[in-house]
């Protein structure tokens, strides 16, 4: 059987038809275009989950179910997604008009939790019952799977690991709770202490690099200069990194998953991020002695949302 | 079918005879006898199993398996016992052993997982798919259930929700990290905020009744005069219960169970504690306006490890 997966995003909506061993036969997206509300974009991905199935040359009788990955979650005592903050919905029956619409089953979860299955299925952890893939991104995303089955918890909250607390009453966070991971952890973790690294520095290599400007600072600038050995900027990863331990080593005392996948824009800095976490990760470790997570980088980019999310109706 | 249940303690070793349903037909309890080595310790569990099948007046040929709680883990690559503070065992082929001396499959688990299990199948959390049980003891413990089976993880290191950093950086903790959930929610974190109370406040209610020595401060004292409207006490409890709820909420945004289960010392605070956690659990909130984990106090007590062990065995 073949599945189709849907990216929604806050721009475009991408789409693919999917084996079952999650390759993708054909892909096409279009604009989001969320200024038009929900209904208006939920038939738009019809149409085109519709176009690219006849533009493969199957049949729709071929495709066993549809899967969506959404920046947000969907509550399934309602069935209802309750938002989503960059599509500016508010309890949209997503699922239900999909389904009306394709004649399929319809699946949705986190975009996240989605590009956390689809590397189980096609990825770097292929191959393995569990894993927690981490998006460090503009915040921290998770993807838990147990049993090699996206998990989100019994009401569909679970998987939200950005927002477990790791320095409690610490740094405000767009939630509005203080000290969640992904203020420590996220892309936008290492532009702020870039920022309070040119306050302090107005010397530094950084300040040079973006002419004193603090608005001009990425988390790119700082992790290159920190890989070239600007002292400052290897300071800011330093302390980057231990926080990214500090998370996942809670993870591994809660969870022990077989392995951590690294995804997101952080994770472009990849064997410089990948061997700095391998170094600070044990000593954060509870049980030494025993054996624990490994850490990989995410191989699957861009493709990872459309897979993943066709890969939520699979029966494995 | 029927079960055996063996709680290894410090002090003793409690056994009992359970059914399918988590029922004690049985149950009889000797010395652990530390100071012998954990081989004398392992021959009497055994020949205390012997004992209360032939007392029950049931035969061996009934048993189907026997389980163990312990207070450390079993790593699942060795079969070993890696280690057990309480013990002073390294390294012990315990399931091994007793499945060498009884006949029978032997399961082996940490004592607080055990616990976890037995409140879901004879307990407060039976019914429920998915539970988190926390000790609040001299440290924190967590017994996960996903799917009615106890979770461990992939490596059996998991479920160590007392070692969840919730302040970075924050108090030292006994297993050689920092800010560790259980220097801030154990029966411990309470006795050190009373003693801090103390030091600030020497005429306080607290200090009076300990005669200003801090030794004396136990967590019943403090949490009786928070009980009784002592403002000192009703503070140090307050505190208590954000740091708690603090936790409390990263498993909801991690595992997202349908209810917690809160045992040990602490817990017999009883409506005090419960009323409290469920007033402050949703500040700490993610997704508010979506259902989460109930709060309930564990009821199975004392029992809860000799069942739960014997529980580990038993195909739901």
């Amino acid at each position: 059987m073949l599945y189709i997966g849907l990216d929604v995003g806050g721009m475009s909506v991408k789409a693919g038809v999917v084996d079952g061993d999650g390759n993708i036969l054909i892909k096409s997206s279009c604009p989001t275009g969320v200024e038009r509300g929900h209904e208006a974009t939920i038939r738009d991905m019809a149409a085109l989950a519709l176009r690219i199935v006849k533009e493969s040359g199957r049949a729709m009788d071929e495709i066993a179910s549809v899967g969506v990955g959404i920046p947000g979650v969907e509550d399934p005592s309602t069935g209802l997604v309750p938002f989503c903050n960059n599509l500016h919905w508010h309890d949209v029956p997503l699922s239900g008009m999909l389904s009306g619409l394709l004649g399929k089953p319809v699946y949705v979860d986190n975009d996240a939790t989605v590009a956390g299955l689809a590397e189980s299925v096609a990825g770097v952890s292929k191959g393995y019952n569990s894993s927690v893939f981490i998006t460090l991104g503009t915040g921290v995303g998770g993807g838990i799977v147990l049993n090699r089955r996206a998990f989100t918890g019994a009401h569909g909250v679970g998987s939200e690991i950005g927002h477990m607390v790791i320095v409690a009453g610490g740094e405000p966070c767009n939630c509005g709770h203080r000290g969640c991971w992904e203020k420590y952890a996220s892309a936008t973790a290492i532009i702020r202490m870039g920022g309070e690294l040119l306050a302090k520095n107005p010397g530094c290599a950084l300040s040079m690099a973006v002419a004193g400007d603090p608005s001009r600072v990425t988390a790119k600038l700082v992790l290159d200069l920190a890989k070239e050995g600007d002292p400052g900027c290897a300071e800011v990863f330093r302390e980057y990194v231990y926080y990214l331990c500090v998370g996942l080593a809670s993870l591994v005392n809660i969870l022990d998953p077989e392995v951590f996948v690294l995804g997101g824009g952080v994770s472009y800095a990849g064997e410089f991020l990948l061997n700095a976490v391998r170094e600070e990760l044990p000593k954060h470790i509870f049980y030494t002695s025993m054996p624990y997570a490994r850490v990989e980088l995410a191989t699957l980019g861009n493709d990872a949302g459309v897979i993943g999310a066709a890969m939520l109706g699979r029966r494995a």
